[in-house]
């Protein structure tokens, strides 16, 4: 079946999440947290994530705004960072303008050239990523940016996956899906989707039900495998 | 409401699931290990979980063995332990011999004498709880030993939690719910029980929907709240 359609998660896959907490260590009388920002950052993902996992789970959903306030708050406790609310701040305004990878633009343009639909599908809210586009300069290429807050539930719940096709009137097999994280890219694959795992960590793949179709240590070859 | 019945999550709440890395890594000629069982059992543990959320999701259930030799490999991969299958049978075996935290048999003697239903309520498979069970020495204590497998589904889903009620036949206001895990006891307040958080690593609380209504360092204070 011909790929019609490239779909995008959003964080890490498109735009570097750990940009927010390496860009305010940078700042002058930033010492505390320079010495644990990556440390800072991966807590943050991996909290933010987690209770994304969890609410999807018992139902209680909100919006991934608040899972990633959550998340930082708890990663700030975890480093002693907590008492320091104009960090708070810096930290969540650089995460409405993260950069996109550097080999992302000249890749969605080929990918347009070649007559394919692009898309994000994200656990962001639609605030975020409307943000994060236009920060990044790629709106351009997109034909639409699709939030689970349409559907009330995160990934990798098959309601979130069912979007694209309501968008774009095709079918699973049609579609190209590609994440940064492979719990996205099994669920994808699961779901039906032709899947790539943008593996930027050089991390082993995740032993869960379904597995990539493809690996790319970045997003540069993907219109290679599209087209 | 007085608690009549005291329900335990079994692995980091009872038994000490960085126990199997740690006696490995002890063992002569495992230097390899030695140098790295502290982040490879947090691997292990964090991809085990996460992979039970994501199959909790997705609906694809498999028993809490399976995922645990999934969270075993993917760490092993991450770590360059991979080509050693017998180091991976030697940590998977140990898992059936975990020890109970060294206040556990006390903590549960005394509820006991206080006229307390005692339960463990697990992801565990019920071979794998009944091995811990056995093990550890405590069995004499507890009036069951509460599998999900039971529900085809891993926590925090509410059918899990309701199992307590289904064996016992008691209100959630009955129950005073245990877990070292701070989205199992945050889970379990949102479902209705009074909740303990075995606080053992000193983490920050989740920032989640509902709080626990106890923290404890570990268990050994734990019947002041309950009786």
């Amino acid at each position: 079946m011909t790929i019609t359609t490239c779909v995008f998660d959003a964080y890490g896959t498109l735009f570097d999440v750990s940009a927010a907490a390496r860009q305010a260590a940078e700042q002058p009388g930033r010492e505390k947290l320079a010495a644990c920002w990556q440390a800072l950052a991966a807590d943050w993902r991996n909290k933010q994530l987690q209770y994304t996992w969890l609410r999807a789970i018992t139902g209680e959903h909100t919006s991934f705004w608040n899972v990633t306030m959550d998340g930082l708050d708890w990663a700030m406790d975890k480093h002693g960072l907590d008492d320091d609310p104009e960090l708070r701040e810096i930290l969540l305004a650089l995460y409405w303008e993260l950069a996109a990878y550097r080999e992302v633009p000249a890749m969605l343009a080929r990918l347009k050239a070649a007559g394919k639909a692009c898309a994000i599908l994200s656990n962001g809210s639609p605030d975020m990523l409307e943000g994060a586009v236009e920060f990044s300069g790629i709106g351009t290429y997109l034909d639409a940016v699709l939030s689970v807050e349409d559907v009330g539930i995160f990934k990798p719940a098959r309601q979130v996956y069912d979007m694209v096709g309501t968008r774009f009137g095709c079918a699973p097999d049609e579609v190209l899906f590609v994440s940064s994280n492979g719990w996205d890219a099994a669920g994808a694959a699961g779901y039906g989707f032709t899947t790539v795992w943008a593996n930027r960590a050089g991390d082993p793949v995740d032993r869960l039900p379904h597995r990539p179709h493809h690996i790319l240590s970045d997003l540069t070859t993907l219109p290679e495998i599209a087209t």
